[in-house]
């Protein structure tokens, strides 16, 4: 892609209303634009990020034998009422149709998937059930502040199982932590798995965690037995109370979360099925939470330097930027454009991800700012120096090396 | 696919509050699900539909140059008074947060897309500028009774486009006509443009109408010079205007809408940009609708027999319905599983999308209804007839001509 037909635009200020570093750095690079607070417009760039993560949680959802659905953000108020949440859900968005039904702008799908799984869901043979959508949530969040950390709209994937059974449930969960650290691991976000609230279904919940200095959450860690707990539900905070060591507090940004909901909504609405012996049975449940655009500012939040983003090459909008430094000379900077066009058709042909940077107006030292802070993880100069032996230079925007190498073998190693 | 991983359930019963053929159908084929009143839910087969439209759309759009974003569909009510339509817009959804901000849940991108263009567009050389997203979108309508033609909640494309000048929006509008043309000959939907009211701006807007008995919408067209309009804007109801023929009486479902805006948004957001001459002008804009969940609910309205729905090759859930018609013959039958089986290990190694009807309590002749009901194009069968000299029965949906062919030949010519 061209930048001229991206519409490339970059600032060079900090937005003065975000304090968030994450949205700092993806407005600055044009992935994102505030609407007004915690609500946020995704860009070109940005979009390109949101469908890879997307694409990588989907492939893993399907692993664990999910199916795909897409289920409505306007949720009646009665289902809600069915769970009493209705009153109790502090950040439920509530909208009223001039027709006098009420809906709660679904922050999360237990109070539709639940009823829904009814209709798949009649005898054993009907389960286990892994129903996931990847859909717009809402949540009326007091003071967002955050970038995409906290929003009042934001993406998310959500998966919920069904089973015949706790130890169903319980092996199932078991698959889906080592899914999850499977999406962790292509988006080269170090995880950790820490023990939350369980409510008043289960002893835990699990939680996993980006350690960063500017998370909003709490942590307790023993480096000697591995006991991870969030502040919220720990006692003592100074011994592990497993092998008695100091802790170690950390802060993180939660970027997922599982819960074994056991009957809890499985009761209210009567979700049942008729076991081999014929005996009518409650069916337990499962849920697993995995924010997509919340993914994207934990990203931007852990991995960036001064010059701007740094993104891992499963979901950069771009693997390679690609731009001609020119010489003044007339005649060699002809050659220079004219190799530097050559390689952007050829990379194009290969069906390789490739921005490049043919922007008239803007100067050679604002091209390589930009290049550093939209974060792609390689870029590419065909400069005076490089177009003597037709080669181009590659830097890599995580380790800085910078590596020449002929034309020719970069492209046949792609 | 398998059957059996999909939990396939289709309904025999026509679901008593659904009057529209196309929820009906819908429904019954386990396509979708009424959560509430003029609100549904996709599942894994309606879903698969649904991308699918997307995709063709998706093609068209950036063919026609559009650069992809997603916009939020909170919208602050700020937005909505700058251009008096706050409390102008009939089926706005509105939404109060607990922290005094009122949103308009979007029903439309006017008010989001014209500050954010304010952002890529400064002069002359950033135009033109196309941006489109596939979004939800939310409108608080009376009586929702149509199933997927008219729902409070809904997935559109909507498309924005931004110009120099009148010139250059009519010309680009002109390209999105045939742009939208070629969508519709991909979905196989039979669609006639229609003269539209154009609101204070324009003379006309153009709408798409796919004719059928059930449509919503009343259309005049005169079969000797071509002239068509909605009857919202026909005076004379009898006589063309044009060539004074008896005009015809239509009905039609809307399945598309483009608008030339002008600077009807342009002007109260102060969308300008600085020409060649560096005089400041208003930028000039054009908006095109295309209705993702409606064209969906469209194509099973038109698109259906007694037996079920039909789908058109591009976006049917699967191109094969494959099942094993068994003997009773133990023996047989054996050899019959294993050829269904084989032929389907193939067709997955070839990425072919078939469903592999699996099911083990449920008869052959309900298979049968049930490969008709969800209208994929092609049924697949093996049977002690075709195994003897090993064939496949090839079923056209469509057209319901039957052919046995060997299962070699099938699968080279696939």
């Amino acid at each position: 892609m061209k930048a001229s037909d991206l519409h490339l635009k970059t600032l060079k200020e900090v937005p003065k209303d975000e304090s968030a570093i994450n949205a700092q750095l993806l407005i600055r690079a044009g992935f994102i634009e505030k609407l007004t607070s915690g609500v946020y417009n995704f860009l070109p760039l940005g979009l390109k990020v949101i469908y890879k993560i997307e694409d990588i949680i989907r492939t893993e959802m399907n692993n664990l034998g999910g199916e795909e659905i897409l289920m409505a953000a306007l949720q009646p108020q009665k289902n809600w009422e069915q769970t009493k949440r209705w009153k109790t859900f502090n950040a439920l968005l509530k909208v009223k149709s001039q027709y006098e039904q009420w809906y709660a702008l679904g922050p999360t799908h237990e109070e539709v998937v639940t009823p829904l799984a009814k209709q798949f869901v009649l005898s054993y043979k009907d389960l286990p059930l892994y129903l996931y959508q990847i859909q717009t949530k809402f949540r009326d969040e007091p003071r967002p502040k955050s970038g995409l950390l906290r929003t009042r709209e934001f993406i998310m994937k959500d998966l919920y199982s069904f089973h015949r059974d706790e130890k169903d449930l319980d092996s199932y969960y078991e698959k889906v932590k080592k899914g999850y650290f499977k999406i962790y691991a292509q988006l080269e976000l170090p995880v950790m798995m820490v023990e939350a609230s369980g409510g008043t279904f289960s002893k835990y919940s699990h939680e996993f965690q980006t350690i960063t200095e500017s998370g909003e959450d709490t942590i307790y860690h023993c480096s000697h037995c591995g006991f991870t707990q969030n502040a919220e539900i720990i006692e003592n905070k100074k011994q592990c109370p497993h092998c008695k060591h100091q802790l170690e507090k950390l802060k993180g940004i939660e970027v997922g979360n599982i819960f074994k909901l056991k009957d809890k909504y499985a009761q209210p609405f009567g979700l049942t099925y008729i076991d081999f012996h014929g005996h009518k049975r409650i069916v337990m449940m499962g849920c697993y939470g995995l924010g997509v655009s919340r993914l994207m500012g934990a990203l931007a939040e852990v991995s960036h330097d001064q010059h701007g983003l740094i993104w891992p090459a499963a979901v950069a909008p771009f693997k390679y930027y690609l731009l001609p430094v020119l010489s003044g000379d007339k005649k060699l900077d002809q050659s220079i454009k004219k190799a530097t066009t050559d390689l952007y058709q050829d990379l194009i042909k290969q069906k390789v991800e490739v921005l490049y940077d043919d922007r008239q107006d803007v100067s050679t030292g604002e091209k390589l700012n930009d290049a550093d802070l939209l974060g792609v993880p390689y870029r590419l100069i065909i400069s005076s120096r490089t177009i003597k032996n037709k080669s181009v230079e590659i830097k890599n925007r995580k380790t800085g090396l910078i590596k020449t190498i002929k034309i020719k073998t970069f492209l046949k190693n792609i």
